[in-house]
């Protein structure tokens, strides 16, 4: 097992979460001149692989692209948005619809081996989870939310790390399958540019809690006041 | 604004988001009798929604469960599992698909009030939202999209302020939304238990990044290694 980063790459201490948070902004504009570590890279990804998942099948995909040319042809399948050609890295967040059928049985002799769960116990947990996701009312749903967990948890790792980054929803998921090749059970959840910003940015705001809190029942005003 | 917390509750230091990240657990045993403070649960609450959102509409909306007759009542949604009678708050995590009809002057006005854009960008920004909001193909899935980004935001919070979580997909939709009121245009997303573990738990295991990344293309293998 890795241990867990203290310092950012350029030495200054890695951030709170609280601080990664608030700090984090949707970077509009990347430096194109300065790459992305690989050891850094490696790290931002580890942690987002550890963000909780259903029956821990870790649906996400991380499709990391690098090159000018890749970067390139994927800024035709989003828009043309300028800053996938600025940011070093960006990486289509992938969500597989169909992990309890290929990655079942290697997740749980993993948690058999860490001794987190007894082989009876494991025994149990595959025929749970093979009914649970032979039934899931919708794949696409169901891969979307553990894979968005990861989505944010790699944004949370980058920016405590020092690294910017930007998630985009303004794609052509057709085009961008068929340009990178991801198969029909796999959903484009988002793209997510890692790099440097090339210019800071004003927080555009949120509601506060009273807008979106409800207590004990929908539409039950929120009183426990903000922060 | 507020100022970002830099200690726990209990006077210990705020984690790092690495730490954060690491060190939580779906925790499986809650102490039912450590109460959440209600300065915490605002904290938490508060961070969870700084997560980034489409077109900035913040779709998560979160229905705090805190009494014990609501949270019996919510367990009763969902297999009887025991945690949600143990934790002390559990959040029902909705995602509102319209947030565009109703929010989306107010989000405007906000970031015209902050000096982040100016009002012709607002206005801009308010045509296109618009448009792009009335063709999403799946208004469930976009809004889970941005809605477990704040999940995600939420348990890392919490873990950095030494709250436990438990994210749970098991529960019948149907019957959660008509015990809380939650109307038709809002997806349960998630439940999410808040508390203090009762118990230790091992760490069951993740893919490695072999497993989970791809280089360039899809089914492109990842050659950069792990940490």
């Amino acid at each position: 097992m890795s241990t867990t980063p203290t310092r950012q790459t350029d030495g200054s201490p890695v951030l709170s979460a609280p601080e990664a948070i608030t700090n984090r902004r949707a970077t509009r504009h990347f430096d194109p001149d300065q790459p992305l570590p690989d050891d850094t890279l490696r790290r931002i990804l580890h942690l987002a692989t550890l963000a909780p998942s259903g029956y821990n099948l870790q649906p996400w995909r991380f499709l990391v692209v690098r090159t000018a040319a890749n970067r390139e042809k994927l800024r035709q399948c989003a828009y043309g948005q300028p800053k996938i050609g600025q940011a070093p890295v960006v990486v289509i967040v992938l969500g597989y619809h169909n992990p309890h059928r290929t990655h079942l049985g290697p997740m749980v002799a993993e948690q058999v081996r860490r001794d987190a769960i007894t082989p009876e116990i494991g025994k149990g947990m595959t025929a749970m989870a093979t009914r649970a996701m032979e039934n899931v009312p919708d794949p696409q749903v169901w891969a979307t939310r553990s894979t968005m967990l990861a989505a944010a948890t790699l944004m949370i790792a980058a920016e405590s790390l020092g690294v910017s980054s930007a998630p985009m929803e303004g794609f052509e998921t057709e085009k961008v399958k068929q340009a990178f090749g991801v198969p029909d059970d796999h959903s484009v959840c988002c793209l997510i540019a890692l790099g440097f910003a090339a210019s800071s940015q004003t927080f555009p705001g949120r509601f506060g809690l009273d807008d979106v809190c409800y207590q004990e029942h929908f539409g039950q005003p929120w009183t426990l006041g903000d922060v």
